[in-house]
C-alpha cells in the first residue's frame, strides 16, 4: 500500500525506492543509503522493497544507472557552442554533478564500486556519456587522436566535479570554472622559462 | 611488546599502527581501515592502540597526513623540465596516486572527509602541494592568472588520477597519460566546425 493507503501499481514502488534512495543520497552521501530506510521513507514494510531489490548493492546499481543517464541527458541538451568551445558542456556536466553531490559520489566512488561497475545500466550510460563526447570532439577539426582529447575532457571535468563537491562553498573555485575551459582551449601558454639575473632557467 | 617480544619504544608503536593502517588501506581501500585491526596487525591489544589513536578517526587523519608530506615530496622530487611543460610533475602525481590507491581515496575520498579535512596535518600537506604546483607555474610566463592555471591543472591531474585508480588495469588509459599532458600544454585546437554538405555548421 502507498502512504496515503491505495495499493501500489506495479513499478510505482520501485520507482518510489529510487526517489528515496535520492534523498538519502543528497541528505548523507553513499553511507546514507540502506534499503531499510528507503523502505520506511515510501512508507512500505522491509520486505516490499526486497521484492523489487534483493539487497542494497541492486539498488545502488540501478540509482547509479539512473544518474549515469540523467548526465548524459543533460551532456546531449547542453547548448552547443558555435566556436565549438568545450565549455558549454563541460559546465552543464560539472553543474549536474554538484547538484546531485551525494549521486555523483556513488557513480564515482569507492563504497558501491563493484555493485555500479557490474551493472549493465551503468555501462550503458557511461558509454553513452563517452560517446556523446567523443562525437562533440569529433565536430572539431582537431590534430590530436580523439582518444587522447577525449581523456583529457573527460579527467578535467571529473577532476572539476570532484573537487567543487568535496569543497561545495569554495565560490572562489566554482567561479574559476568558465576561465579553466578558456585555458583548457588553448592550453597552457609556456612562453620562455624565466631567467635569473645571470640568465640561468 | 613488539612482536619480538621486546618493549615497544616511544613513538615505534605509533609509527608500526600507521604503517599496518596503510598495508590495509593498499589492501581494501578505505573500508578496510579498523583500529582493530590494524592493532592485531602490529601485535599488540586495541587498549594500546587506543593509547595511540583514540579513535579510527584520528588514525585515519593521520595517514591521511602522511599521504599528503609523501605526495607533496614527489612532487618537490619530480624531475624539472627546461621546456617548463607540465608533464613531468602531473606524471609524478598521478604514478604517486597509483601506487597508493587506498591511501589516495582515503585522501580525497568519501568515507573520512570530515576527520581528514579537519587534520591540520592534512592542511599543512595540502598546502604544500597546492604551493608548488602553484610555484611551478609561476617559472613560466603564462598570460593567465595563475589560479586558474592551477585550478586546471590539479583538476587535470586528481581526475586522471581517480579515473586510472578506479580502471586500475586499463593499460591503454595509462598509456595515454603522455598525450594528455602534450595536448593540456597546447590546449584543444580548435579548427573551423565541420560543416555539411550545405556550409551549414
Amino acid at each position: 500500500m502507498t502512504r496515503s493507503g491505495r495499493p501500489y501499481h506495479h513499478g510505482e514502488l520501485r520507482r518510489d525506492l529510487l526517489g528515496a534512495a535520492r534523498q538519502l543520497l543528497d541528505e548523507g552521501g553513499p553511507a546514507a543509503l540502506t534499503l531499510r530506510e528507503a523502505a520506511r521513507r515510501v512508507g512500505v514494510a522491509a520486505p516490499s522493497a526486497y521484492h523489487h531489490f534483493p539487497n542494497l548493492d541492486a539498488l545502488a546499481a540501478d540509482v547509479a544507472a539512473e544518474g549515469f543517464a540523467e548526465l548524459a541527458a543533460t551532456l546531449e541538451a547542453a547548448p552547443t557552442d558555435a566556436q565549438g568551445r568545450l565549455g558549454p558542456a563541460g559546465e552543464a556536466y560539472i553543474n549536474w554533478a554538484r547538484a546531485n553531490p551525494g549521486l555523483y559520489r556513488l557513480m564515482f566512488g569507492e563504497k558501491f564500486r563493484q555493485a555500479v561497475e557490474a551493472s549493465n545500466g551503468v555501462q550503458d550510460g557511461r558509454t553513452r556519456t563517452h560517446e556523446l563526447l567523443v562525437g562533440g570532439l569529433a565536430k572539431r577539426h582537431l590534430d590530436t587522436d580523439l582518444a587522447t582529447a577525449a581523456l583529457f575532457a573527460w579527467a578535467l571535468v571529473h577532476g572539476l566535479a570532484t573537487l567543487l563537491i568535496d569543497d561545495p562553498s569554495n565560490a572562489t573555485m566554482a567561479a574559476r570554472i568558465p576561465d579553466v575551459f578558456r585555458l583548457a582551449a588553448r592550453g597552457i601558454p609556456l612562453g620562455p622559462p624565466v631567467r635569473d639575473a645571470e640568465g640561468r632557467p
